[in-house]
Parts: C-alpha cells; sequence; structure tokens
C-alpha cells in the first residue's frame, strides 16, 4: 500500500515531505474548480499569480486574464473566478492567466512536490484513476482560507482518501479524519456545505450556480497538472 | 447564542482572534489530561515551561519536576507525562512545574485570551458547565504533534462543540467538521483513536494504561484555569 496524508493550509505544508510525492492541490470555491472548467471547454493551459500585476500583464502576452480577490471580479481583467463563466463558451486554443487569494499560494508551495495535480470535485474520478496508475504517496494540500481550514476543501480530501481506500492506506490523522467526515457527510455535499463560510460568502455574492458546480462530480475525464508553472490538461 | 471555532494547531493560532474569548487549550495525549489528573489528586498549581532546563531549576523553589520530550520522562525529573502515575499517590499541598512538546507551546501562545481553560475528556462536562455561566465566546486551541493537525486533540474539540450546541453556534468552519467527526466516531473513541498516530506511538512505548484515561469522560469535577501562567483548579 502507498499513503496518503492531508495539508490542511498553506501555512502548514512546511511540515509536511513532499518529495517523491503525488501533491492534489485543491480550491473547491473556487480556483481549482474554474481550472477544471476552463480546461474542459478548450483553454490549452492557465499560468496562475499571486500578483495582481503580473497576472494582467499576461494580457500583453495573448493571454485571457483573470482575477478575484475576497470572491469578486476585478475591473479590467476578462474574467473573474467563476467557473460558470467558461461553460458558456468554446476556448479552444486560448491561454488563461488567473490569479486567486488561495489557489495560487497553494500551488507555489508545493514546488518541492514530484508531481502536482489539480483537485476538484467535476473530476475526482479523473485524478483517482491517474494517481492509481502511478507508484507514489499522495499529498492534498488544502488551499484552506486565509490560512485557516475550510470546510470545502477539506471534504475533497475525504472524497480522495475514501476513493483511494483500496491503494493508498490513510494512517496520517489527517486523512483519517477527513475519510471519517467524508463517509458522514459526503452524500449531502451541497446542503452540509452550504452551512460552510465560505459558501455563505458565495450565497451572498449570489452564485449559486457556481457553488453547485464546484460540487457535482466527475463531468469530466480530466487529468490537470502543473509543469512548469502551467496547469494542462494530461492524457494518461 | 454564542460562538464556538478550533484552531488546529499552535501554527494557525495568529489567523485567530483570541480576544475577549476563552480558550480551551487541548493536549489529550497527555500533557493537558495529566494536568487534570495531576490536580485532581491534590497538586495545588501547575507551572508549564516550554524549556526543559528552566523546568528542572524548579524543584529548588519546592516543586516536584515533571518532563517529557516526544513521550519519554526526562533522567532526574520526578515525574514524566503520565496522568496515571498521579493517580497512585495523594499529591495534596505540592506544587508541580511541567515541560511537554506541545501542550506549553498552544499555553504560551494563547495569552491574548480573555480566560484560559485546560481542557481534557475526563473533565469534559465540568469545563461545558463552567463555560455555560460565562457570556463568552470560545475558540479551542489544538496542541497538535509538531505543529501538525491531530485526531485525539480535533476530537475533545468536536466533543466541546457538540456538548456547546444549546449555547454556542459552530459556524466557523473547523468547529462544523469537528462536530460532524464526534458525531460519527465519539461513540467509540478508543477503538477510532488507536488508529491515531499518536496513539501509535504511545501503544509502542507500552503505555495503555495512560490512553485509556486520557479518553474516559467525567471523571472529575474540576476545572482548571490559567492565572498568572499557573494552572489551577477553580471553583464556581
Amino acid at each position: 500500500m502507498r499513503n496518503i496524508e492531508v495539508c490542511f493550509s498553506p501555512e502548514l505544508i512546511h511540515l509536511h515531505d513532499l518529495q517523491g510525492k503525488i501533491v492534489v492541490v485543491v480550491d473547491i470555491f473556487r480556483a481549482t474548480s474554474t481550472m477544471i472548467a476552463a480546461l474542459a471547454n478548450g483553454i490549452d493551459e492557465i499560468m496562475t499569480f499571486a500578483d495582481l500585476e503580473a497576472c494582467r500583464e499576461m494580457r500583453g502576452k495573448g493571454y485571457l486574464i483573470a482575477a478575484e480577490r475576497n470572491g469578486l471580479k476585478i475591473d479590467g481583467f476578462d474574467l473573474g473566478n467563476s467557473p460558470v463563466a467558461f461553460l458558456k463558451d468554446d476556448y479552444s486554443g486560448q491561454k488563461l492567466a488567473m490569479t486567486t487569494t488561495n489557489g495560487t499560494l497553494a500551488i507555489s508551495k508545493s514546488s518541492q512536490a514530484d508531481e502536482i495535480l489539480i483537485g476538484a470535485f467535476p473530476n475526482l474520478s479523473a485524478t483517482v484513476a491517474y494517481i492509481q496508475q502511478q507508484e507514489k504517496d499522495v499529498l492534498v494540500h488544502c488551499a484552506g482560507w486565509k490560512g485557516r481550514f475550510n470546510l470545502e476543501d477539506s471534504l475533497y480530501a475525504g472524497a480522495l482518501v475514501k476513493s483511494l481506500e483500496s491503494t493508498h492506506a490513510a494512517e496520517e490523522d489527517g486523512a483519517l479524519a477527513m475519510k471519517s467526515l467524508f463517509e458522514k457527510e459526503g452524500h449531502q455535499l451541497s446542503a452540509y456545505l452550504s452551512k460552510a463560510s465560505h459558501a455563505k460568502r458565495l450565497q451572498n455574492q449570489g452564485i449559486e450556480a457556481d457553488i453547485d458546480f464546484c460540487l457535482t462530480l466527475d463531468l469530466y475525464d480530466l487529468v490537470a497538472k502543473v509543469e512548469n508553472e502551467k496547469v494542462k490538461p494530461i492524457s494518461f
């Protein structure tokens, strides 16, 4: 058996050894869900930026640019951080530069990993299938909310731990806890997560459609991997 | 309704606002459980130290001294960090100086709180009764394991959230998650926690009796509070 562990915040990632592991970065509301939506609708590659102005400059290099801070799209950008916005058009052949509050930080802090995948509910089973073909331990890196534990990323971690239980042992405490949590609440993700603090913030902004998308399982047979600081779909 | 939230590690406590709150520090295996055992068996007050030598010097000031590192008693100290060791004698009128790996750090990092309580399963209901008499929000500060999430402290947090649900709303994500986890696994604490990484380390050291003690509910009608850097039993 290989192993799986969970880190609940980029502020704790330095306590984990990432070498040789597949790190799955997850920011359910909404950065990693938006990346999966973008790639599934034709985007070729995604560059992520912690800095707003560095992202803005990518327009001059032929990129669509997307930015959100505290849940809101920034003026002057093509897109915000809404996954549903990508479902309306075909973006084939286009490249995307995006910056987000928490997700970008989690990716940049995962650079010691052997491989970095982008996790979201709409491509959970594809990610599971890919991981099970590799001989590597897994760490789920939850982006969290401003450094704190959050419910949606943690529940995704639990879903992944549960889905990998035939190949990856959950012996680490975070993995054990989130597996139990998913076993209890996974049948009612939407109802349970509607209590989560970030979901409440998003509901206040009237973007229930995004929340529904972010919690829908297995819409896409797509695996997303970070290579040379770019998120790309991979075939396997 | 007042509120309750959970912080999973001293490394995340700077992200929480402690002012005006009751902070319950918890290090189930074994520091806070040992403190409750010591106070219940006559110890008048406990001073905690991050530094081993500072603790050792307290012997010259009339204190029993207790020290543990990585689960083992240190040579030259009267006691280690075993709660069961305190059950054998009556320590009435004696004072204790102790240092531990994680618990001391969590106490020292809680100093902004309005009140600091010491939490453990053997005095859970007494702590609940005390908290419900105050008009304050609560934060559970899990000591964790070397900065990481651990299962036993988190489950105590869940037990406290659940026990306070009539007076303290669990709207914060950590509190919500741990309440669910306790609802699922709380009926089989010992069996579930035997999977936890720290419990496995302790089992390897042959101290199952300590584990059993640490997971036993409501042995004592005792509330422990940190005042002037000393842990003391309080009456209310």
